[in-house]
């Protein structure tokens, strides 16, 4: 069943939800007319429907894997990779100065969307070259940027971030990979580094690792550590490569999904690096990456959901099994399937909304400067990510489900689809992190981006109250108690907070999805359904939601290890 | 890290919850006193832990192969499979007659629970042996049952159950497999079956096939369909083995999961075969076979839980990541892994108790007559299959978020139960089969027993009012309100009921959930934590749960094909 762009809803999303225009209206983004929307995503969709979703499974079944310290990929992923850079896709959102198209976030997140849907495993790939862009191209001197950021945009050579080590994960504090100058301004780095995604491949004439190590001088924790450029081949002031860098891919991980794209373990045994930005700065540098990247995880999960709905709705309009309640003969007519195919789609939409307008928020943000846009976008980024990687697991679980026990045999793709979303929800910042940044360091503003939100919400369910009564009172009230919910989040620290942190991020991304569901029924009423579907049907669970939050951590830490283990 | 039976729990649970002092009361059960039980228990866990647990990855790694026509087990499962049977496992529940223990249900249920634990794959090989032994004892002749099932309770020959084909999966009734007389009492087979548990091995001399057919004068649909004993060697009349019967292994699906237990493509060429039951009433015999999978089938999702918990648990413990909020450094300090872990052993708790409660039932059905017990057994079992499989999945899933990015890793372990367990939602009759049966055909009784289980839970919250006050009323609020929805359910019909099945299954367990975690503290005050962990977090679940049961069929059916697919 083949994968088929998602155009309308796209535009439908940029256009009537998530305030493109405004993006369209600024000096910085003025090139972004309708008619270059529509040809980027047109073009975009060609793509990933003709060139990428046919690699998808060769991906799986023909996972990369290391010959003799050599990454081969799988079949098809280098003239996939090939036709992407070609495009031009994997500096849409970069600066126009070094090659970039110099396009809104919101567009480059449209395509991400699609690419990932098309070959998840991938679409990692320009995804973390895109990451690093941004990171150089705010904190790298000019002669990095310079030599650099073209080469990573024309796709000549990929990239990666380098953090994680054995003992630093989530602590990436605890790192102890070390940089040690050379006298020259380079410094040879040393140490091992996991879970490098697309840590080599063999269809780019380089690879360039930002990778965190601590100096000499560098204070414990995260306060010491610094941001380097390590290239896998050392290039001249002009870009030629000259010297094979002492680094290399000691071992790719056996993994649940994503076989496609090879997850190694890299050695860097005083590899020449060079610093990029200030010295114990390397982690505000390397979260410009990781904002960037967890917006990017984010859509990775709407992506599976959508080629998993997609393939689940076509089995379910083929599957026949004897008589069915609406007399097709096809599975889609029970009302239990039906419903299963409803959460997908209404999931899918408010996920892909939330995403969608995070990105308009960064984009706002940088075209005016407005601080409340920036605020915006930071409070977004970890719903985004989270609400946007659960529901592509949870999506891709009743993808399997529709599916009966064909879901279970691997070669219907089903089953792929679950596996391949499984690691969003944990890297970039497991999703329980990213409940704690939300409720933590997104709420250090006292909690003003929640609350401008929670009122433009309240606004707009006022706006809909004659045209959709039945929705807009229900949505009004679940406002209402998000509002209340918010203030005695508020009014918690510390451990009661983050208690509640995972069921408060949920509670807003349900209250939020059924705002941008109801603004896409007031823009066109074929779309009240869905969005009653929503508010009727999903939004309730904001109630237990908020019940979790206003708990509290005693009763969580009332069950200590030994309970746990009795 | 090892699985630990836990012996503790399942005495605690028939003990203290599901009332098994009734069974060992009963004449017939008069042999299941407590030395006997935790003699059983006690020998039973240390299979599971010291020669079961050990098999479980190599099932995974080297899965089930066909070679030749020849189905080669996974490395060690051969002698796994001895053990099983030398220590009289399969007869467990079986009639003494034939070699059984004649043990209740209930002990059965805990003893599966631990093998299921310790190796999904090989424990369906004797619980379809388990089914077929039991549809025999109510429905073969007297020859059949003699011939038959003493060989299957001593593990000589293993058992499976042949219904689905291609084009009848849910809906039986499609199915297509011919049932010729040949004049000598004995039939001729012919048809294909597809996923067959453990189709075939290569460690029991003989594999006895309960095959689904049709005779000549058999009505189209269910109503026509006879029950076949097809064994794969043909036996004289005393069991001695003499030519193969026309049947083969045509191939082995390639699984997500359960590598260690081969599904088998099952083609039958005018195989000899014997009639089960009437001609004409194979459905009947097959739904006695199905509803001991059916509670077999939830029980192997607590098994997958129990032990992604055990892991998940050891690893929190283990794995240091800096500062953490309690001072041990392990990541188990932290609010939300500690949530995680706590929600992983409510689930267990309340879907072990469910599951045993129902086992109880049967058991008391069984020994006393009784058809109000054979009534809460009939309404049980399709909660105990859909809420143990939904939370044994849900479980998996926390297992693998609680190891972060390791558990993506397939070495780990974790992944591998989260892609075990997934079946376990889908065989046996779906999920949403088990809930549109819960709303049909289990309450015909005007919800009898239904209201009888509510009552019993309103009881049990007026019992502990002055114990546990803050427990007892929200839980008695639960029972009213699930007794409101419950009436709600049974003014709809057809589609509208059907449209709410799923919904209100997990209501109710969320319900009932609490009510056994409300009696477990009642008995034992050391379990409070976890109670009020459920009740309080998990409980107020049910709220958005019934406002869904509430709203029928008409919004679900708005989203029509055309609608999911623009």
């Amino acid at each position: 069943m083949p994968y088929r762009a998602p155009l309308i809803d796209l535009r439908f999303v940029l256009d009537h939800v998530a305030g493109f225009a405004d993006v369209a209206a600024t000096d910085r983004f003025a090139e972004a007319v309708p008619e270059t929307v529509e040809a980027i995503l047109t073009e975009a969709g060609r793509l990933c429907e003709e060139t990428l979703a046919p690699l998808n499974r060769a991906g799986d079944m023909h996972p990369a894997r290391l010959e003799n310290g050599v990454v081969r990929t799988s079949p098809g992923f280098a003239e996939g990779y090939k036709a992407i850079t070609e495009g031009g896709w994997v500096g849409i959102a970069a600066d126009p100065a070094f090659g970039g198209m110099g396009l809104p976030m919101a567009l480059a997140t449209c395509v991400n969307d699609m690419m990932g849907s098309a070959c998840l495993s991938l679409q990692l790939n320009p995804l973390m070259t895109q990451g690093q862009i941004e990171a150089l191209e705010h904190h790298a001197s000019d002669a990095i940027k310079a030599l650099y950021i073209p080469k990573l945009i024309s796709g000549e050579w990929c990239a990666t971030m380098n953090l994680t080590e054995a003992q630093a994960g989530s602590d990436v504090g605890a790192l102890r990979t070390r940089a040690e100058p050379l006298g020259d301004g380079t410094y040879a780095i040393t140490g091992q580094k996991i879970f490098i995604t697309w840590g080599d491949n063999d269809f780019s004439a380089n690879v360039c690792h930002l990778v965190l190590a601590r100096l000499p001088d560098g204070a414990a924790g995260t306060r010491g550590i610094s941001l380097f450029m390590v290239p896998k081949i050392i290039p001249d002031d002009q870009g030629a490569l000259g010297a094979r860098n002492s680094l290399n891919v000691v071992s790719l991980e056996h993994k649940l999904g994503l076989h496609g794209s090879p997850t190694a373990v890299m050695q860097f045994d005083a590899a020449r690096g060079w610093l990029v930005g200030e010295p114990h700065k390397g982690m505000a540098a390397m979260f410009t990456m990781m904002n960037n990247a967890r917006l990017g995880v984010g859509v990775q999960g709407i992506s599976v959901a959508e080629a998993a709905f997609q393939q689940a709705l076509a089995y379910a309009m083929e599957r026949k099994q004897g008589k069915t309640p609406l007399g097709s003969g096809a599975i889609i007519d029970h009302a239990d399937v039906r419903r299963m195919l409803g959460q997908m789609k209404a999931e899918i939409f408010a996920a892909r909304s939330i995403a969608l307008a995070c990105a308009v928020a960064i984009d706002m943000g940088r075209a005016t400067g407005d601080a409340a846009w920036a605020a915006r976008a930071a409070f977004l980024t970890p719903i985004a990510k989270a609400y946007g990687t659960d529901i592509g697991n949870e999506v891709a679980y009743l993808g399997v489900q529709v599916h009966g026990g064909m879901g279970f045999i691997e070669e219907t793709g089903a089953a792929q689809f679950a596996r391949d979303v499984r690691v969003t929800a944990i890297y970039e910042g497991t999703n329980g992190i990213q409940a704690m940044d939300l409720v933590g360091r997104k709420m250090m503003d006292g909690g003003e981006a929640a609350f401008r939100l929670i009122d433009e919400i309240e606004a707009g369910a006022e706006a809909a109250r004659s045209a959709f009564p039945d929705l807009a009172t229900p949505l009004w009230h679940a406002a209402e108690a998000l509002r209340d919910g918010t203030e005695a989040l508020l009014a918690q620290q510390g451990n009661d907070r983050n208690a509640g942190a995972v069921p408060y991020l949920r509670a807003f991304a349900r209250v939020l999805g059924g705002h941008c569901h109801l603004k896409a029924a007031l823009a066109d009423a074929s779309r009240a359904d869905l969005a009653r579907f929503h508010i009727r049907r999903l939004l309730p669970e904001h109630g237990a939601l908020l019940a979790q939050v206003r708990e509290g951590a005693s009763g969580i830490y009332a069950l200590t290890p030994e309970v746990l283990q009795a």
